[in-house]
């Protein structure tokens, strides 16, 4: 169901000619209100595909009524052709819903420069074909078309007292901060207006999209919507909807990161008793874009000397001869000298948790990433993506 | 030759058990003067080993009588017994000499956490048997036993009118800025105060080893070590000295590049018409330290996107819409759109050119790197290193 699960939103996933696969390859996802709320957080890369340009200023008065979106190519670098197609699609789009291009929203994902002619026909025939194929249950055709190397949709649908949130992702490589690379349409049909809905949405990511960093590099197309309908006519309590919000982007990027390209384990970073939540995050991320770390878990080697050598690299509040780290469960660092000996850590599972204790103060932050594998490498040099 | 190339200098490389290979793993360096100049440049990363913690003090005077260097062990995060077998690697250095133990400089190099009682006593006698061994033909022996991953070792010789630098440098792999992970010892017998001993390698090492980012890893040990002997008598010209100096460490920066653990290229970033040279330092590290991109090179993809994609996440001045980027000659984007088709593009020799035109300004810099491979992975998974 997932984004069509919530009242007051219809989807639908086809078939636009854009993968040479011929799978699906376009989605449009469109709110019948009541309210017409949207709000987006996008890619901090200055690098931004020509949809992004697009949708940033499009959304500036917080209504949206449709967004487009397609895989197979990213029309980024293609010019003003390529703007020019974005700014086509939201026309489109408009017209047939009856509605105003301006708040249209435009997502695009794949190969870096492709935007030609023929792109934009496909763009332009298939979101035609999307908007007729519209229905209360195309969420789940949705999240398939909007998939470029992911291996599986996506989804996820949390119910409340009267209340849904619905979402869907795509993103398998290029997971990075400023977003995790991805594009991200989560739907809810609670009573929001639009600067509630921006805050909420802001206050979510920060915590899941932003803390995924799969690869360290960062996507020109990234974006993550929220459209609420109030179709159930309940405004629930501030804290229990941003509550319910962060879990489920935190489902979505969990989703994400288990379907990472290439990836053998999923790596969760906890960085605890660092002297503010920022060091925490620096810490962590640090280690999380560490090859000769990221390469030792791959070969299940519980190389802690990599961990040190990585955050030693930040201007992070600790002291790196008073730090503690422990690889699932076990200590094997403490106050920057070897511990417990490396043999009794089991790195065989997927799961990999690490610990690194700062001893400084009371702040934490966890990062989630993935291990650097043959396959990674595989999959980003055999082919163009 | 190497170390030993300049008057002055003796030199010994031996095998003190700390190999599991057998292989020399321990070098001595002694400058018999008459000058006794020495200056140094050490890693940046906080997470510094004993060695550092050591050489950094004992430099202070600049003075420096001889270096001892050992492979087959990093003695980082092995605690205050690491310490101290630093300092009595030291002690026992001047003892046979008879010299001051504080003008003595040690370097490590190996596994993080490795230093204990068996390590300490064949550090001991190995720097025993290679003061025994001295000789001013030494410098070949004393370049393989500082060896890590490397598959050859790195020397180099110049010689200008009268007077000499010799060098030699070990690292394969952890090359980051803040040196690039790797020891680098340089002798020379030119007549030099401390003060310009260290002004000079300072200037030299920045536009070359801090201009090396292989894999975006910083290590822990990184030291390079400029003596000075005075023996030849002359004091050439200032500027004359620091072109030959910067040219012996870019000498020795290129072969560390070529050697890179599981490279199959050696990539060369030109950043020209940048508003600063910081910003072209800036925008090339972002590109050296972008898996996707180096993984593209490996698979001989002439991926401009990942470029771009990479560079827009810097605060660097320039417009991603009007940059131009070319690929071993072939111009394959021009104001941030498609330029020459990519099939132009022959990326199969091992040196690789990446030209990007930042039409800002008139600083310029180039960072040397190297792709992302199946056998870089293989080689820091397989094995803890």
């Amino acid at each position: 169901m997932s984004v069509t699960a919530p009242q007051g939103f219809e989807a639908a996933g086809v078939v636009a000619g854009l993968k040479s696969t011929g799978k699906p390859d376009l989605a449009v996802v469109v709110n019948r209100g009541p309210l017409k709320v949207g709000a987006a957080v996008f890619t901090s890369n200055r690098a931004k595909a020509n949809p992004i340009i697009w949708s940033q200023q499009a959304i500036q008065d917080g209504v949206v009524e449709a967004i487009v979106l397609n895989s197979g190519g990213a029309n980024c670098f293609t010019g003003s052709f390529g703007f020019q197609t974005t700014h086509q699609t939201a026309e489109k789009a408009a017209e047939l819903l009856g509605v105003s291009a301006g708040d249209i929203q435009v997502c695009s994902t794949g190969l870096i420069g492709v935007g030609d002619e023929t792109f934009r026909a496909n763009v332009l025939s298939g979101t035609e074909k999307a908007i007729a194929a519209l229905g209360s249950d195309g969420g789940a055709d949705a999240s398939l078309a909007i998939m470029t190397t992911d291996s599986r949709p996506k989804r996820v649908v949390l119910e409340r007292d009267g209340w849904v949130i619905g979402g869907m992702a795509k993103g398998a490589g290029m997971l990075a901060p400023g977003l995790a690379t991805m594009l991200v349409v989560i739907t809810t049909d609670v009573v929001l207006t639009p600067q509630q809905a921006d805050e909420h949405l802001r206050r979510a990511t920060r915590t899941s999209f932003d803390r995924l960093d799969s690869d360290g590099c960062m996507s020109t197309n990234d974006q993550v919507t929220l459209l609420a309908s109030g179709a159930s006519g309940i405004t629930p309590d501030a804290d229990a909807f941003g509550d319910a919000l962060a879990a489920v982007c935190l489902d979505l990027a969990e989703q994400l990161q288990s379907d990472a390209e290439g990836a053998s384990h999923d790596i969760s970073i906890q960085v605890v008793h660092a002297a503010s939540e920022e060091d925490a995050v620096e810490v962590g991320r640090s280690v999380a874009r560490n090859n000769l770390f990221k390469a030792a878990i791959f070969g299940n080697d519980p190389n802690w000397g990599r961990v040190l050598a990585a955050i030693g690299t930040t201007d992070a509040a600790f002291d790196p001869y008073d730090v503690d780290v422990w690889m699932n469960g076990v200590r094997v660092c403490t106050q920057g000298g070897p511990d417990r000996p490396r043999e009794e850590v089991d790195l065989t599972p997927r799961a990999t948790d690490l610990v690194i204790d700062l001893r400084v103060g009371e702040a934490e932050a966890t990062i989630l990433t993935n291990d650097l594998t043959h396959d990674y490498v595989h999959e980003n040099s055999a082919y163009a993506s």
